[in-house]
């Protein structure tokens, strides 16, 4: 860096206040042995969308929205300028083989699972379809894993019609074994957004299922809270799966698979922060944001806030 | 068609996954004497609008949302795969003859009411100055006809200053003959929206009124129980008629006459919900939606939805 | 003007209805010594943003709002078209100085509160740097000025590090004797939003915080009553000063920071009114609208009604 | 007006550079008796229209363009500050009628005419269909009507598939009378963008058609001069048809009918630079700019250009 | 279908000019034995590009474009509403096996050319990765291909560093023995646009390259005559593979990879014209537009006239 | 950095090819004594532009466009991969003192001269009122200076109605004696763009100016070598000043001042690469890009290639 005085590097912010800590400066990269409050890691694949999606820009459009968050956290009276968020960085994806991508989610997840650099890991996607990459390597680093996923879809498809698409993620798992159905918590699920088929697969695996009938009728705390004592005497540890278009259309316009009817920013944000109370969830993925579809980033800003709420607790 | 292993025809979707219906495949191309569940009829019409609209484009886009359901709902544990949706097409206008537009909407509408092929029959607008051809023809084919009309405006602006507008369809009715006020119910209706000229109008003329202020304070299935309570002993039938403006602008950014204070879409849904198990409500309307000023058609998104809830009763 | 039979003047509107009076038609230039109902001036200044912004367009847009609603007000059943909005126009900014345009504003305040055009002024910005001088200008009109500020962030930055921005007004005015900190209420503070050191700043100089947590707990008309109460014995008139940016991104797309987890407009709306039934609530700024951002002017439509409403109390 | 030293009028532009006339400022609005030294009337008419067009708020957008010009030709040398263009204003359509608006125009058109109060008058269209309207207009004014079209489509469809849409005002001026088939020029006629059919009635009738590749292959003063030469002795006056939709996309994105293979600006202009150098041009149109689909008002912007041009010669 | 009067099927234009023949009405859908004057297949592919792209939108936006023109060729005098565009459809793709992808368009490919339904085929891409295919299919049915390619880029990548993409179709082509690197002209390379890596290997493979400079320096007309010349006696058929990106990003906003330097379209369009007069040139693709990133399918209009002038011959 | 097998820094490209090096990698963040063959620093600041302007963000613009290009000159075969760009990075603007930030953009521009880091210096502009600083600043630096300024407007008007806006830099840097009149040439100033009386002031001030007509008359190439034969004897170094709205609105969508009839980006391109073969020629700058205004960075890609083109003399 040259020291003119009133020069600065390419890509910064203009302005800095002194007072002010941007969401964005907790991000450190990450160097052997770091060890931080949370951890991130991109998982920027959307090739294997069944429609066209540009997820793949997420976790770009969800660092750049931490720079719109400061470090102070008003109602709880904290300051979270002194965390630190371990970014491990993005997954570099193949151009044109899916399966090489999914492989390498799966061992860039195990590898940075093994690094035990925090305590909490979230992975941007991406579409859903990384889940089964993320969840295979959680178990064999952490044991049995139970999922609470908060999602419009059961993404429970066959995979016969299009191999490991993003409508396949749990389905992979329960049937490569690495997953119970019992263990998975669907939350969000919407009506006219599944086939009959994947509701009754779901049902015939023992899979829980609230749908947004549920959400609308009890306290969104009340349903995490089941799920969480359905899971903790079964399982190592607990995943939250937050497919962004389990929210109303109205709040994340940038989801592919927009629709209305669904939960508004404010139940998710508490659904998360009931369940990360919890000792055993220990991993969230984040995925299907679109940011080429987006308005302003807003569905990548409610993101951030989701990320910057895990180190609240 | 070809036989070719892996050509599909040109515009038919990508991927087709074999236990997935998608709500737009319940629509059939009406031949004589065909029977459906519910009939949909285009009435592509929106020059006669006040202002500049795109409503004619959007029978078009609430067809194309339909590829966004499938056909089951979760809350309800229904499939609504066996049913039909008669798909009469749509209206062919007049490219410089409102008049004639008008009188073809009104032919058509009566054509297709005298074919009995559903017991439910929606015109997709359209602008709303189709709902007085409309009506007209389901008079002349059922009987008295009483009117729910969702709406953040009255639609009973004289016809002097600017002959059958989209603000007007109602005092046409009135002023025709085709309809008594006392048989017109407005739910919705918005502050600074009207002028005061028209409600007067209204009060005049015996039309009922339920303003936000009410929406906001009585339970919307209490509304529409009153409605359906007052109407039933007085007409033949009841035509609901649902100007997506009645929603508020962070809802439905696609209407023309957007605004804030409106209803949201769950409100909604539950007044047509309601409504629809009264066996007297045979018809139905969707009009002012203008897919071009629409963001990724989230306002069709919600007339699908609402075009899907009537299979459910 | 011509005498031509179907001639209007260029800009005018294409359709006039003889019943409708447009809200925008209250609008009256102001002459000297003319007498209003309220009274608005524009502010069209962005420059002093930390962020680009186009807020300085939000006067214009505003007014254009104003052509999308009627004088009537079905809730209240009251039409206001007999009364008079006095438009003093937009203060003229210097293209260099900014120093010079918050002069000007400080000028022009003074000098239309020196009128007495109307009981109640409402300043359309622009960005919140303009609140200095406006309420700076009151004081010297009015006498001790309390303010009601409607925002999701303090603006209460240092100015040594950017001088007289958009983040500053309130400090400002701290600062320069103008505001004492215990006249000062905030009310819809947002998470994530503000530097902890800002909000030490407001606590360490008696300034009263309401963060969107107070909103959410306890009834918005509460919170008002409460800041009136408390200001009412202590100062000489009271200044609402509404950020936009208090609401949430959802429905108010067209502000520079937008965000999750903010107010709804009904909560908003309700605020106003409740406060501008006091006496002593005399003067309303509507700030940080950047119209270049907005969505079909939904934000300045919110902004628009804010305004009518201010003429029903 | 106000006399506050600092506050301007709402809608005026922010900035004044006390050397630099805006074109805008060359606009006066039309008094009896009033002189200038061409004239302007809008015709804000699109529903006409065989696609959807939003061509109505083209005379509005022509204006605002005014506005990004000065009134200095530096290519000529010559400054235009002290001509006076004449702004009659806009043409008030019907909402509903049609055939009322297109009786509007004429009439119109016809008592602008007859006040003499510019050499050269420019009509803002509005949509094509506007043509028939405004030149019957000029021949009751003016006797025989020769007409330059400088177009892609012939505009002589069929009226009864369709009645008076913007595809027939050259064929309705034909078939009722007001104009021979001899005395109708046109140039810039693009492959695949008319039936062979209408070019067959062309040719039938005496039209003189000079293609795109006509325009490429030789100089379009040439065409011009012919096209001059050709009519003089034959009409009493001359009138220029400019459909915007001559030029190729790249350089006019906002008419309805775009296509690739069309006419550059600096052609367009020199085309009716040459044409007003004779004395019998003395009538002008400029039509199908719809500035709902245009980019940043560029074809707007050069419609003011050609209307600037027209003061100097 | 209905026998209604004025009821048109969903998704049918709006309006019918009994003389006027849309260019999309040419296309026939592909039944066994049939045989037009061209045959189109869409192969709506773009997963393998190296950015996001999608590119495979684009059969579906050609085929919508040919409803903006006419049939008829004025220039020619030429009426082709008699001429048939054998359509066979969209080959549908795995949704995350691109390996699976080319294998499907090399088989349909393949099964089309078989069918010797028309004597030129167009193949509608995608992005340019599936020209490896196609060209194979071709080289197994019609023998030895030699292929002019119309580009930005070599495309002649290393396929290690990323597989099958679409910056590799002709280097697999060579590597892979179906392809002589004599046999390769390409026509429009771009400063900037390629890797001297990829310049070195096109040179060491006998493959003829024209930049932009030989482009801007010779008539297009003398290029293409050239490159027939060198490939008629060596190939058994010319295959003409036109990347749009070819043209400059004024003229084709919606390639992936735009940029300022290149072809205009009436040169991309002479080339093809010129190309089509010998009886070799038998198979053209038209590859790499996007328009989902294109501006009112300008890029797909020019698409479409490449097209329709293939029938003029 | 990490070291696990696919993960990368986040923010870096997806994919790398190994053998294509990006344009963008030339970049080199200076360091103290670092030398390279052309230098770049960004001056991003746009307040003082009479319309609102986004061009602070042109230089992110154009350094993210860098990654559009790669190193090989195909048609000088010369590969720039081995050439440095250094980059100074950006100066830090002061948020609400226009003052400063030109007394910044002084400090910065002389402080990077006196490195000697390169032999030729680019400065990327934010608004054209930058400058005046620059040019002063190498004034100081290197001598007297000659101005090549190609631009649509002369930007020579009077400080006293706004201060330093971008239309006054020239007439700043002459009346502060930083430059004689006759040491700047003018090169594409337009019709209609400029007051008579800054054209008065320019030829009265000596000042040589070539309008459009010019351009269109005379090759580039000739009005180039007459202004360096005329400033060769005259000055020192010779500073190019590229306001990119000399451009044609068709393409340079991007600039806050577009309009028809300007030049094309081959002529600019050529303009420059002229200049540059003279030893005095040592800096440009390149100005007004709005990247918020622009079309997938169109603009600020025709700048990035005039700025790798500098790399070839």
């Amino acid at each position: 860096m040259s020291s003119f005085q009133h020069i600065k590097p390419a890509g910064k912010a203009q302005f800095k206040d002194r007072y002010t800590t941007k969401a964005a400066e907790l991000l450190t990269t990450y160097t052997d042995g770091a060890k931080g409050d949370i951890a991130i890691l991109g998982a920027p694949l959307s090739k294997p969308s069944i429609s066209h999606s540009g997820a793949s820009f997420a976790p770009d459009a969800i660092r750049r929205s931490l720079n719109s968050f400061t470090t102070y956290n008003i109602e709880e009276e904290t300051d979270i300028s002194s965390k630190t968020i371990i970014d491990f960085g993005d997954i570099a994806m193949h151009p044109t083989s899916i399966e090489e991508c999914h492989q390498r989610i799966y061992q860039a997840a195990k590898e940075i699972a093994q690094t035990e650099a925090a305590p909490f890991t979230i992975i941007l996607g991406g579409d859903h379809s990384i889940t089964t990459s993320t969840v295979k390597a959680i178990k064999e680093t952490k044991g049995t894993v139970g999922i609470i996923q908060l999602d419009a879809h059961h993404d429970l498809r066959n995979t016969e019609d299009g191999g490991p698409t993003n409508g396949t993620p749990f389905r992979r798992l329960i049937e490569e074994g690495h997953l119970k159905g019992e263990h998975l918590i669907q939350i969000g699920i919407r009506n006219y957004a599944n086939a009959k088929a994947y509701h009754d697969y779901a049902i015939e695996n023992g899979v829980t299922v609230y749908t947004m009938k549920d959400v609308r009728q009890r306290p969104i705390t009340d349903l995490i809270e089941s799920a969480l004592h359905q899971l903790d005497p079964k399982v190592d540890t607990i995943y939250l799966s937050v497919d962004m278009d389990v929210l109303d259309q109205a709040y994340a316009p940038g989801c592919p698979a927009i629709g209305p009817g669904g939960m508004d920013p404010d139940t998710l944000s508490e659904a998360i922060q009931t369940a990360i109370l919890h000792h055993k969830v220990q991993t969230m993925d984040i995925v299907e944001i679109d940011p080429t579809l987006d308005i302003r980033d807003m569905t990548s800003r409610i993101a951030s806030l989701l990320v910057l709420n895990t180190l609240i607790n």
